[in-house]
């Protein structure tokens, strides 16, 4: 076994507001162990960097290996990352998280080096690496979640502009007296098309005495309402959560020609939890409504698509990052 | 006079749907000379680039120079253009053009090197070589007149994107269901926010008995209604012209906050007709709806200037364009 002795395996972790998802890669990015323990940011920055470094061991030991046969860690941090410093600049779903050293005081305790980058976009790096095999130059990646975030690949390269926070897409004012967003604003993407408005709209309805199977399903308070009960609802024939689930659909192809009228990728990927339950639903409609929008010549030769990585982007996307900087660090 | 025999001249031209603009300029970036002519492109492809060509040389005697001493010429065209190959792909407002080698027609009858690229992009690289001295790194330009057109710097560079259509700003769609713009879609930037929204929204203010100054100051039918009438009513105390100007400027800001979230750009520079002749009375607005719609973060230090160089942004940034690629040629 003189393969499993070389340092060439490489993780990727996403640091989420509510769960830390590690991945153990091999140099060809196929993933050989991954572990999942809840962030609890609550209880403090060193906390949480604890408990990152033991969700990159249990990964570790799931695939049977030891910390000595890493060659580095990427991380996704869920807020502004200043790449070269390795700090999140801040975090708004970790208490706290400001100016802190993740790089630093990650490698004092896991012994390896470490890379720290915005989540968003080290998604789009694995989706553009491991899925779309570094094809195209220009991305634009959509997560549609709780949230929406976005990740941009310029000439190649995760872009994060002058304050590293290139790509909050999800604050892209897009309806000036729309429905109020967490942010403060009024008609943000993420206010319009993110899980969090669709289940509002949901309830909304059900309150104002729309019908929908959602009730029958999961009780007349939606408890543990997830992504995949709208697409169950829709498949069995649901009227109202189809017309809502479209109409989301209706302003992601909106941001979707917003991105490609002023950034001009070669391809816009779509992913995130909501995608991932609905994809098959939404997808031709954000497709005809970004065409509808974009100005003429945009779109040519476009491509846009659902992401086929799921929750795994991001850890793919550290293991991408890992491979690189170890790579020319040791060239 | 060993000095002007050199071939170190460099000449800018703005090529846009009435007119065509034109100027010499030293290796310093010294205008000494310009030219304007009106374009005509209902007479067809060739005679414009006959008229641009006439517009070079007429800018050139007026400078004192011969052709001679010019080392290139650098023309920004009002569409999507390949600048590599030198041709305008399409532009929307110059009849017939798609797919027209500007490049070669116009170095076959110039007998210099020609180079091409969009105009708002030329526009902004003017800007930040001229004006900003080429510090920031990120830079969006946003140019208010007719319409609304963006340039974008990215990492140093003009950046068009996959289809050469990048800075599409205006077409940015801000409100979902707010007035029908030229493109037949509804809500776009420039359909709220450009020269001809504001006078549309005055000229149906008025319609609906809205009292305004500049029915004094031009007539019931606001024949020749420009910019610098607007001022000049503000200034003189027009509250419902000031009215309008306000709400375009929120909008303005709104597209400054959107494209600051999604790009994160050092600099954002307004230019254009409408800046030149309003940025007073439109900038402490624009400035604050941005800052009110930036996600906390991505404002700080991010610099949201008018540009001083007005209608010889396009002609400058065409002499940028030219110089650099001369030298490049050269060496």
């Amino acid at each position: 076994m003189a393969d499993t002795n070389r340092t060439d395996f490489l993780i990727g972790v996403d640091l989420g507001g509510t769960k830390i998802l590690s991945g153990v890669f091999t140099n060809s990015l196929e993933c050989i162990g991954t572990a999942k323990v809840s962030t609890k940011s609550q209880r403090g920055i060193d906390a949480v960097v604890t408990r990152i470094d033991r969700c990159v061991r249990d990964a570790v030991d799931e695939a049977d290996l030891s910390m000595k046969q890493v060659a580095g860690v990427g991380i996704g941090a869920p807020g502004a990352v200043d790449f070269n410093a390795g700090t999140v600049i801040f975090a708004p779903n970790l208490e706290g998280w400001k100016d802190v050293p993740l790089k630093k005081d990650l490698e004092k305790q896991l012994g390896v080096p470490v890379f720290v980058e915005n989540d968003a976009n080290i998604a789009i790096l694995g989706v553009q690496v491991a899925e779309l095999k570094s094809k195209p130059k220009n991305v634009v990646g959509i997560f549609v979640g709780t949230g929406i975030g976005g990740g941009l690949i310029i000439n190649g390269e995760p872009f994060s502009g002058f304050n590293h926070t290139a790509g909050e897409i999800g604050h892209m004012v897009l309806e000036v007296n729309g429905p109020k967003c967490g942010c403060g604003n009024k008609g943000c993407f993420e206010a319009l098309a993110s899980r969090t408005a669709i289940f509002q709209q949901i309830k909304a309805g059900i309150k104002d005495g729309e019908k929908t199977l959602l009730t029958e399903m999961l009780g007349d308070g939606l408890e543990d309402l997830r992504s995949g009960d709208l697409r169950k609802a829709i498949r069995r024939g649901d009227k109202f959560v189809a017309r809502i689930v479209e109409s989301a659909a209706e302003y992601i192809g909106i941001g979707v020609s917003n991105l490609i009228n002023v950034i001009g990728p070669d391809v816009v990927v779509l992913g995130g939890g909501v995608m991932e339950a609905l994809a098959d639903e939404m997808m031709p409609t954000i497709i005809k409504t970004a065409k509808d929008h974009a100005m003429p010549g945009t779109m040519k030769g476009v491509e846009i698509i659902p992401s086929k990585l799921g929750d795994s982007a991001g850890i793919t996307g550290g293991a991408v990052l890992a491979r690189r900087e170890s790579k020319s660090k040791s060239s």
